[in-house]
């Protein structure tokens, strides 16, 4: 059997690379598994932003973790989203709406590091690469970007109603979805912002658009 | 060294145990890492609830994964947060507020089942188990529930202000912090909902508080 053949809940699986893309494109973290030279598992979060076909994640050079999966150890990348709660006559059938995906394969340090860096930041902050000033060599050589291929995968929606029994849809008991949403607040200056800066147009764009989904 | 000991950042370190149970209780997602039996490295995602000094997770017995976690296979439980976009003045400088937490043991099976499910239930919903029935003994066979007691673990909080450099705090970028919001929207009522059952007091409740950070 492939790894990524679900062995269960079969009508949750999804085998359109869309709603994988869509459900990339709307974390913003991503859970990596590497096993520790100790030989126990260990669980990595990092920022990730999709860019086609691969996944970008971004950090300092002096991570241990970072340095193995830059060395190509083999991972498994895993995100997910609570998207509604499920409130069902019962509690064995309530449940939530989520979407998750699982990844396998391995990472490799991306040719394009000062590219790779303004889609990450873009992916957090959609035009803000193009109102900075460029990266300096120095901060490129402090950085570490990595690139995962997509490539082997498998993805799960759950979005369906309550599915009680007909005895418990007889009873006296509520039922229904409450949705989860996500936003982002109004923008707070540091405190050594000098006077006279305005908002600029990806800040205040951001603020008016909905964030990731809860986790 | 142990394998909870931070090798980067450590002033993001935080050891306060009401810290750890903070974020535990305000995330619904866990990842557990497993050691795959072909080998590799795979994260699941499962929902969460903390209770004392347990992680409570249940599913189906028939799921491969819950089966070798519940054979108490050495795992790796990840949570994090994303809680703000932090927007520097630089693409460098530029992050995210966050909390994270890696827990390292191994789950067994909950002794108190009914219990433990009625609190996983209430993590998600508070309340709401008091407002159903009781569960069935066949509803409590085709459920398993697994508890991971939390006694090895880490913790890292980033939360502060863009950490620009002089020359570029004295250029023409703006810098502050973007807070992510998240709350419940309006509870949907199922479509085989029978008219005239009021929605309950723990949905109610729900709809008026935030939910889960986003991810």
């Amino acid at each position: 059997m492939s790894r990524t053949e679900l062995t269960r809940a079969k009508h949750k699986e999804r085998t359109d690379r869309a709603i994988l893309d869509e459900l990339l494109d709307s974390v913003r973290i991503g859970y990596f598994g590497l096993i520790a030279p100790a030989g126990h598992p260990v669980v990595i979060p990092a920022t990730i932003v999709r860019d086609g076909d691969r996944i970008l994640t971004h950090g300092s050079t002096g991570s241990t973790w970072r340095r193995q999966l830059a060395a190509g150890s083999p991972t498994c990348l895993t995100v997910a989203t609570m998207d509604a709660v499920v409130v069902a006559r019962t509690a064995y059938e309530s449940s939530v709406h989520y979407r998750s995906a699982v990844l396998f394969g391995a990472c490799r340090q991306a040719e394009d590091k000062a590219h790779a860096l303004d889609l990450i930041v873009d992916g957090v902050i959609p035009g803000r690469s193009a109102e900075v000033r460029p990266h300096t060599g120095k901060e490129l050589a402090a950085t570490e970007v990595l690139e995962m291929p997509i490539a082997e995968w498998s993805l799960k929606v759950s979005d369906g109603w309550p599915a009680d029994a007909p005895e418990d849809i007889a009873g006296p008991a509520w039922a229904g979805v409450v949705p989860l949403l996500s936003s982002h607040g109004e923008p707070l200056p540091a405190p050594d912002l000098r006077a006279g800066i305005p908002l600029p147009p990806s800040v205040r764009r951001l603020a008016r658009t909905l964030s990731a989904p809860p986790c």
